[in-house]
């Protein structure tokens, strides 16, 4: 049985039976058509089952058609990538798949890119509130008492996910706590949001005293930078590196060593006066095409998209630079990764499925390092001056 | 005269002729598959012209398909935006949709969504490094005094932008700037870059000392959030608010105001703490689905998704509630919006084009506090503890 | 033999046999005023003996007369202190004793100020630089592997302090740590320096990788306010809380309980925006005060005075107030608290030596709190605005 | 007419007729010995005269003697200070004084440090809140019509004071504001707070809506640090400098320029990631010890202790260091300057009085690069370590 458009006054139409098949997306279509006076000719156009959508959409009308380019090869030196990779990168912006191709050719010309997954924690942010912060503390020892029995509770209710530990804040009279998980090749954030709700459905029947509890208190923090996350990861912590000699930066970049570098101290000094999270120059761009792609979730660009450059030169002049993305929330099984496209392009990766979430992360950072390569060298290539090469000179 | 795959090594092939047919497409998808093995048949599976892809993608084998969901109505008081919306959300998120959703529902029934923008700003950051502190300061005078003709400089290379101010950072031998403009219905990244690169011409050829410059110094900041736009907006500054009666806040939402504020309370403190650049709840979510579907740029959302709440009681009684979006970026012309399946969700909210920037920024900041709403709900309906109601006690 | 005033050029007069005496300090002042010009009678001034100043001071020409007000009674409910205490302020600032004296008298009205210190840490911040982000990454395991080895190593170098735990902070070729100690009575920034670097010395011997070492990195972060040392304690956290009827609100502070909470939302939300370390009024005046009074290191508190507030109105309509103090760098021992008048101080307080270092942490902290009652009340009361009783209504 | 200490209960006795006398001080001394046991006689010795202390301190029993060292020669290359000073520092740190020496004699050694003052801002912030963000945005227009008017009543209230110009930041239905002044030789707080409040009592007679209004909303940020104030100056913004070649490096420090250096990109990173105020090594110590000496407000160690270093190799291999103190906040004229030992060391530096805030300013910048250069060079003096040389090595 249907709602139809027509008797639902404002309502958008649901089938009660099974609302993700075509017809039941065409009733919405035809709702809205009516409604908007709008044409959603294309946004009805789409090549994947309906069947496919439950858990990922509702309401659903269609699907955004967002353009992919392929940017590669990309060669990457991990410890789950090896080798040279084709990466699909969704995205409205012009010349992005362009920038970070050259970066990925700059790059591949020098030996590729090295990666390292250097840390892993998911996390749910419980808040603990009582009389005052006395109480607070000693709840704060009793956590750390029962941990093994918390984390039984908490890792009882998944497979993949698995309790690391209970961090904590104290405040007021409120204990803030993270806990801390690791969670397999899920990105995981609804596997520790249960978890976690589990565990202190068991504390609260254990320690009487708590006057208020919260499941979410901002501190985990989902979907929005922190300094908390950028200090003790959320996700993957991945650093991607790569060292070029002078002549190699000569070579394949036209420019020298000393002059990307100035304009990363500049920069760095800039980042950090500005209150910025990301001393680098736009992973975001390479994080959110991706993403679209391969189905992650794209708002987790708020936090994924943080990034810390660290640029030198060594002592023998060699030119080091490396980006780590302490918040890159990736996953290669759940969420979008089994809809149509974003199968496709996760494949393109060698990257669906069990045991290749750390893979994914690794060339995701890889693609974001070759996006700092050739944007800083937009930078400085076109806008460099000296006292003896002022501004425009050089620019018709 | 293309290149082929076959003739290509690993270089991805390009058409020297017209790169953006269905043909150059395909062959670059042969090329892929060949390569990687996957198979691109979603991927492949397009409805829009390839031809309408120049200034939005390089070497596209085809499109993302991302699912929309429909939620509304929702009711929008704003300067732009009055009435009913029924609005398209691109994710792979489940709940997403049925969460903003309820959220519009039991905004609709009080009344709806009041929306201002409030300021209008989108910046380059050149900075200037000079030999000593003491040069950057006079010439942070000199560009005080020649305002009106660097302004007529930058505002030359657009016919939609408008230079505002100079915003000047001094640290070190180096003035940071921020050259703010109004960008008309575009975002208008490009745009000020093109302007801000004019206007620094001008500017090095009539002031000598410059010793090194940088279009870009982290101060813009593209990509990034950051405490600056945080202050001083990037983008639109947009203010969603809505007022309930505790009448109505029992009858739509089965909490009491006492239980929504307290939790807000908490999370707030708990945001400060984190070092959050966010206090609400996940505005992220909101602006990334109407960002995919309207043909933003997606990774803006680094950026755009920062959000200040502010809730309080009034003395009469009623619940308050606001969202404070200070670098909202958004255009309704330019970037991905004339792509087939953005259009066509523009145009459902009849803010395709000229003259719509306001309006699409209020409807978003609109949906963005009807999610705070639903989530803020559903943290508190679930997980309320008080003494006489221990967590648990009601969940089986 | 002395180097005299007259030989010596510029160079400031020492003595090489007893730099610590009243002639040696005189030798200075005379030299010092032929140079300037300036009398230094009232400097010369001290009532102390020259012999205890070593490890104090070098070059001693005198002393600086802090003028110290006395506060109080102040009624403290700690673990430590207990009972009432008057409080030495030393200050030029005008009304700053006056105003802490009142919010002393508001509190010991309604029965006190409860306080608790809910951790204790000192830390020192060593890096360790790799050539590549993952022989950090193993050193980092490790360092995790090898800890007890490294705590007796440090442990070794003193008999109070104690190595807690190590934190691990990758970032590029670099692992940041914080080595948290615990320093019994001593405040022990130097305590923990000097284990910190006897522990790095057996690790460099027992590493062999490590490509840089730097014995601090600004993460510790030593006299700077920084978001890693609020969330996780530099020298003790503290909290400081008062709750109060209605009717107490009224007698004693002249106002209703709403109005102070409203002005603590506005400026809780100041706060976020301003990218402030500190959501409360003005903790800096109290601890600077008692810091300087009691021989603390008034260079700490650029750290110690960050603070967070949390008020809330409870559902039975009384008002709790509270402040968090997560970096209060406090000793009773060593540094400035053997010097004449800062002992007497401390002895005021009975704080003076061992086992009395939580003791002067809960006075700071409950004093705090009465400034912060006190400063807020003088803002509510000079300039409360309602639609019915508009700014300067009541302001001659 | 007493109140004597017999009979006040716990109440600190006053002198109705003439509380700054000595005798109102001995009568205060005797009330604390009887009632804590502890002696006061050395805080109760002190050489000025107790009526120079109304406006300073209330309650007074004495003065803290905080033992001075003296610094110096320090050279300085300011606009306003040139030539060698003596410096007088008031701290219980042993080795600051001379860790501080040291830093000026290699800067000496070199010519001196190069200091400007760029920046001149001191604020309150009051918060207009409404009913709506709509009225707060149009009030925002309005205050910037009637800027003349509104500057017209705020200067009318000071003769040093000038209302520069007001910023605004709007957030929920609230505009926050920054009334910002110059303030001649006076740090200016008190002056610039009367200043608004009568500039918004005019405001509050001529516009109509404001629902609640408070002259401070922590946004100025009073003894706090924050990004606001080190984005736009608190007090003075003033920039120290040095240059020094590879061969004085050498000959002056014993190291080498890229030990130097290296050290400083670590740091830089650490600062960053820690979230901290300040990417230098330790300002807080000399300004602090400055502040006391000088009769400045140490409380605002919080705010003016923040600082950005800036350090690169220029191109000829010279090393360039510099500190930025964005919200140093200095006075030579009310306050506690006039105080007896305070004047003296205003006068060592011929600092006291008229025309002398902004030289002030320049050799406290000064003084703080020294002292960044000695802690500089004692950590990589101490701690260096390289493939060759590891740590420990040269340590016995």
């Amino acid at each position: 049985m249907e709602t139809s458009s027509e008797s639902s006054g404002g309502k958008i139409p649901r089938s009660s039976d099974d609302d993700y098949t075509a017809e039941a997306g065409s009733k919405r279509v035809r709702f809205v058509q009516e409604r908007t006076g709008a044409s959603l000719k294309h946004v009805a156009s789409y090549s994947f089952d309906p069947a496919t959508l439950p858990g990922n959409v509702e309401h659903f009308i269609g699907a955004a058609q967002v353009p992919i380019g392929v940017a590669g090869p990309l060669l990457v030196n991990g410890e789950h990538a090896q080798g040279e990779f084709y990466v699909p990168m969704a995205t409205t912006e012009g010349t992005l798949v362009a920038s970070y191709n050259r970066g990925m050719k700059i790059a591949s010309a020098v030996g590729g890119v090295k990666v390292t997954v250097v840390d892993d924690a998911m996390q749910r942010a419980p808040a603990f509130v009582f009389e005052s912060a006395r109480e607070a503390r000693d709840f704060g020892l009793w956590l750390k008492e029962h941990f093994e029995e918390i984390k039984a509770q908490a890792d009882a209710t998944t497979k993949s996910g698995s309790l690391r530990d209970i961090q904590q804040f104290p405040a007021g009279p409120t204990l803030y706590t993270r806990f801390n998980y690791t969670t397999g090749d899920a990105a995981g954030q609804n596997m520790v949001g249960k978890a976690t709700a589990f565990a202190c459905k068991w504390i609260a029947s254990h320690h009487p005293e708590i006057r208020h509890f919260t499941l979410e208190s901002n501190f985990a923090t989902d979907k929005k930078a922190s300094q908390v996350n950028m200090l003790h990861t959320r996700g993957k912590r991945v650093i991607a590196e790569i060292v070029m000699t002078p002549d190699q930066v000569r070579e394949e970049m036209k420019v020298e060593v000393e002059q990307l570098f100035r304009t990363r101290l500049v920069s760095n000094l800039g980042a950090f006066m500005a209150g910025a999270n990301n001393n680098g120059a736009h992973s975001a761009n390479g994080i959110t095409a991706m993403f679209i792609a391969t189905g992650q979730d794209a708002a987790n660009v708020a936090e994924s998209s943080v990034a810390y450059d660290f640029s030198e030169i060594r002592p023998n002049g060699d030119y080091y630079r490396s980006i780590t993305l302490p918040a890159l929330i990736v996953g290669t099984y759940g969420g979008g990764t089994g809809l149509a496209t974003q199968r496709e392009c996760l494949e393109m990766l060698d990257c669906y499925g069990d045991g290749k979430v750390n893979k994914l992360a690794e060339i995701i950072a890889a693609t974001v390092l070759c996006g700092e390569l050739s944007l800083g060298l937009a930078i400085v290539a076109g806008h460099w001056v000296t006292s003896h090469d002022k501004l425009g000179r050089n620019r018709p």
